[in-house]
């Protein structure tokens, strides 16, 4: 469909012109066609003959309006007339309209009679557009009455959205079995739907003037979609696009950042307490083996190292200088570093935007986007990179090498990470605090982790994305090679903002994040705990080939709650073919369960659970297993532990690899079960049958979402 | 409203004389008009006159229909008009039905014209009536047409349900705001809704053979409530009441059974590794102080215990007998059991109805009928009673007193209550496994427990309920003292059932038992670790006295999280008064924020976590606090987590006691101190910001329900 902008160039220059903040209906409708969005028909008669003919070409049946700028309220003088269903209704429609028209008021001009096509049947629909300050332009679909207005039912891509997106938003809605035909109603038409979603799409792409549409309702039969009402509002003092370095900058600065071979601590210091000092230790007993210069005007030596007045005095090449000095300080010192060419400054201090110190923030952002310095913070507790044995940091150090790159916005959160990852043993690649995010932001992190080598998942906790759609941008790219996690904080207090339009209204919750992040192919956590459970589990699973999974159980109990975890997790028990049934029911008892879940019984030795796992492993159909162990004397915890990663091993040396997880049920030599299982590839779980499932169901989606399924 | 039985009784025994399974459509409105459910006004008139003068009584418009035995196909036959307006169109309209018929079979026999006030406007609602397997005869509400076949937006009560029920069922749909009226619509007369589910409610409680009903459409306007359209559904072959012991029949026995002075261990034997040895073990080495006596027809003496072949020839009183034998000797042990009048058989055996022997469990069922025995099991680990020490279980034992008794129907999910509760060192009163449930279910317990001094909250495991109304009337008045927590397994497992009304395969979901364990009082955990949090944390958590909450932080990432949290568990953050704002920010920097959460900031003291929540817990407008905790060099954990249990215990001796619940960010550390506050009454989380806010929502759950708050 070819868009005409001129047209809707010039009626936009108008309104600007005119210093108006919305379109006319006339106004809108013409926007509309100009971007093939379809609009009731219609055409003004003069007489009779000419509205019957007019009616003919669009079909019956149709409303009859005087035009006149006179009269005002056409109902009120007899103006109107709905629902005319034949060309001879229409002749002696015309007439009576006139004749009324002419009696309500004999100075009238009249300039005739408007035939508009009315719309009958189908599903009324809302297709409509938002400007959001984070994401930029959405587009927006919903049923129209009570479901949108009462059920909140609607749905949002980023705008423009691709005829793929706008199918998605058909299913994206919870009444979506609606649009199918309910009740011995027609479907609706998809593609005709889908269609003007695209045009509505590149429309407010087109025009960022555009603030906020609203096409309400939208009538879709099962030919096609048209707009009876458009409302359109625009706002001409938009806000300018937000800085962005290359791409090739941010993988060239972000990787001297991260991986640094020299750093410069501002503010080093020998006394005990400072966090000059924890930096240092952090850094030198971490094991860093890059150059450290402690920089300190009043001292000669810091912990063995040499000490300098100044970065600027440093004979080497430094790639990050991590600051430890009060906030008053670092503008100074930040001009330094510029002038020294480090592309990246590692800002602990607060006292900075989140104390109300707006200036202040806003002046080090000049500093560093003028001398081309990244800005990690301020208001932060620094970072890691394990595989550089990096600790720039004044918390405590954290050792165990992995690959699950971890980050917080909030220094609370950071702590916990590194609390949880040092209890859970888990191995990390990086851990950042962004605080106040006055630069660098989760995307950078993204643009780094993606092609960084030791880095296979990214778990991110974010409050807020100061540049939403450049993050949903650059995770659609990284999520197809990485799991991306985001953990988004502050999602129940939004609240509804104040809007013009209906689908602005609707927009003030978290369903812009949830659709955009799922668009982007990003895995949602809902809760801290599960950031931190998907971030340990999911590097460890291998990559699922299908959908079909099996559960094998020893406790039926386990086995139903396992099920009820599967459904919970949009996973799906593969129904068990008869072979495969049989072959399982030659390993169990007679009273044993076959089907799916595979139930053992309690009262097995170890060789059962052996047999059935290497079956639901060697057998092709079977993609991943869920097991679920009961602690018996027959089969104790470690003696279960060890032949399933027995088994496990066996099958990877065959070259099979499927994702494994567990529930354990038993007493507490569980727990050591649990840990000897996950550290041999098996992510296991005491006491709880819905985190294995949870952590399969984040892999699952993360490998839809990628296309590998 | 006087109900009119006698009419309803006449209809039904002329159907069931008929041998007819469901009531025609005149019949179903006899039988609402004889419980007082308005339906459509109607009349015959034989005469163009009399037509209008039944018009002119119901008002209009009215539906105009032939009434002729002949005339099936009245609207072929010109035989219906819809929409009629006024008494002249009424008497038009007759002569033109009547002509109408005459002319399509002149010889048909014309009894007149039916004339039924048409009902337009309002709201569609759709009330209907279930007979559940377990919960027996229910009442459902739900919105007609899209919301309720498509969103699937009904709710269930057991009938008969009061008028709060019926009233509760009005805001128990999603979409519960429609009917207050949106787009400018009238609300519904919610009095004459709820009227008609009461009627509904009652109808089907006074005739059990009305298996399912619908009222559907029902027309919901301003004044009133109009059934249009009558479907019932009757079943003869109703099944017969399940047997339950008395109240005080069932207090006798589950006393003696669970806190017994004298024990028979039936397979009692010295040989390690059999089940009658470890149970010999766990009751010995367990420390329980009453009589054991083991039963083994070829021993003298088992564990320095004098052996008896039979119970029976024990000379002494036995409270309950432990079977540790094979299933196929447990039939004549159980009689012996039952000559020597012990109340309580604790069925440890399996090979019952789980292996397929269904014979095998209603014969041991049967004989502990005739005899008076209450069985446990069979298939079971046994049961815990810890203020006996009383170990009666082939499991490990378990001796951490406590308050919480819990339960479980699989013996996997026991063990997991039993790691957890070691692991957790959570104090219990009891646990007990409850298999098969040939006879003791959860009801039992219920009765047992709420009498049970020892214990203060009750958590169990069930996959089904056999006897849902009895557990739910159990319950209902239990959950008034003590919180009754349950998981309900299998909950996505129903799917649909085959049912003949609308509301019947509306049924087939996990709707029922969630509408019902609400209605209750219980609080239902969603998962199995929920389900042991809940039963550890509540009974730590003194019951608040509102709704009012304060969220104290130190990490305002935390804080945000602790805020969605807050949101999800359905708890209201206080809306801090301004005296209060004023009161808090004297004790934090300049640039933390009071308002609620009240951020302290990260560097602080432990005297202002001190100072905020002494605050906190003395101002009685607050009713319970949740702290976010960030470990950092100025506030170690440990000390946080002694300081915060100093205020507590400062405020409870001046008779001051709250909820107080604790998340905690940092390094592993905070693991002692999450430990040390819980042991001090202070439910505390480490890398959790959802599970502390979780406990507290149930606790409050359960405090609404029970009507405290």
């Amino acid at each position: 469909m070819a868009h005409d902008k001129v047209a809707v160039r010039k009626i936009l220059d108008r309104i600007k012109s005119e210093g108006r903040a919305s379109l006319s209906a006339p106004e809108g409708k013409l926007v509309c066609e100009a971007y093939g969005i379809a609009v009731p028909k219609e055409g003004v008669a003069t007489t009779a003959a000419d509205a019957a003919k007019i009616a003919a070409g669009m079909g019956f049946p149709v409303v009859l309006k005087i035009v006149s700028p006179e009269i005002l309220h056409k109902t009120e003088a007899g103006g109107v007339l709905v629902g005319v269903k034949s060309a001879d209704e229409v002749q002696k429609g015309f007439d009576t309209i006139m004749s009324n028209a002419k009696k309500y008021d004999a100075k009238a001009k009249l300039h005739g009679v408007q035939v508009q096509h009315m719309l009958v049947g189908g599903q009324e629909v809302i297709i409509g557009a938002v400007t959001d300050p984070s994401f930029g332009k959405l587009v927006a679909f919903g049923l129209g009455g009570i479901l949108v207005e009462v059920l909140k039912d609607i749905t949002f891509r980023l705008a423009p959205a691709t005829r793929e997106d706008a199918l998605s938003m058909l299913d994206g809605i919870a009444a979506a079995e609606i649009l199918k035909g309910v009740r011995g109603t027609d479907p609706v038409n998809r593609d005709a739907l889908a269609g003007m979603i695209e045009n509505v799409s590149r429309l407010i792409s087109d025009f960022p003037e555009i603030a906020e549409m609203d096409l309400n309702p939208v009538f879709a039969t099962k030919s096609g979609a048209t707009a009876a009402d458009v409302r359109i509002v625009v706002d001409f003092n938009a806000a300018p696009a937000r800085y962005r370095p290359s791409h090739e900058d941010i993988v060239r600065d972000m990787n001297r950042i991260m991986k640094p071979d020299a750093v410069a601590v501002i503010g080093a210091s020998s006394e005990e307490g400072k966090i000059g000092n924890s930096v240092m230790k952090n850094l030198i007993n971490g094991g860093y083996q890059g150059e450290i210069y402690p920089i300190n005007p009043s001292a000669v030596e810091i912990m063995g190292r040499k000490a300098y007045k100044s970065v600027k005095d440093v004979p080497g090449k430094i790639d990050v200088a991590v600051f430890a000095i009060p906030a008053k300080f670092v503008a100074q010192a930040l001009i330094e570093v510029g002038e020294k060419k480090i592309p990246g400054a590692v800002l602990i201090p607060s006292g900075f935007a989140e104390t109300g110190n707006v200036e202040g923030q806003k002046q080090i952002q000049e500093i560093g986007r003028k001398y081309g310095v990244r800005l990690m913070g301020p208001n932060i507790y620094g970072f890691y990179y394990t595989w550089k044995n990096l600790c720039a940091t004044f918390c405590t150090a954290y050792n165990v090498k992995g690959h699950a790159a971890l980050s917080s916005q909030s220094g609370g959160i950071g702590m916990a990470i590194i609390g949880f990852s040092r209890s859970a043993k888990m191995g990390v690649s990086a851990i950042v605090g962004l605080g106040n995010k006055s630069d660098i932001d989760e995307d950078d992190l993204l643009t780094f982790f993606e092609q960084d080598d030791n880095t296979t998942i990214i778990a991110q906790h974010c409050e807020d994305l100061k540049d939403g759609r450049a993050f949903a941008e650059v995770a659609k790219r990284v999520s197809k090679k990485k799991p991306v996690v985001v953990l988004k904080a502050g999602r129940t207090a939004m609240g509804a903002r104040a809007a013009s339009s209906h689908t602005g209204a609707l927009a003030g919750n978290d369903k812009i994040y949830e659709d955009v992040l799922k668009q982007s192919g990003v895995i949602r956590a809902r809760s801290l705990r599960d950031l931190l459970e998907f971030a340990r589990a999911i590097p460890v699973l291998p990559t699922p080939k299908g959908e079909n999974i099996v559960i094998i159980t020893g406790a039926g109990g386990s086995g139903v709650l396992l099920s009820d975890a599967v459904v919970d997790n949009n996973l799906s028990l593969m129904a068990m073919p008869p072979d495969l049934d049989a072959a399982f029911r030659k390993f169990i008892p007679p009273f044993g369960a076959a089907g799916n879940p595979v139930d053992i019984t309690g009262a097995e030795p170890p060789k059962t659970y052996q047999n059935t796992v290497r079956l639901g492993l060697e057998d092709p159909r079977i993609h991943a297993l869920i097991l679920g162990y009961w602690h018996t004397i027959i089969t104790p915890p470690m003696v279960f532990a060890k032949i399933m990663v027995e088994v496990v091993e066996e099958m990877r040396a065959k070259g099979i690899e499927k994702p494994v997880v567990a529930s354990l049920a038993g007493d507490v030599e569980v727990e050591e079960a649990a840990e000897y299982l996950f550290d041999h590839g098996i992510p296991a779980y005491p006491y709880s049958t819905e985190m294995p499932v949870a952590v399969l169901g984040a892999k699952y989606k993360w490998a839809r979402g990628a296309g590998l399924i």
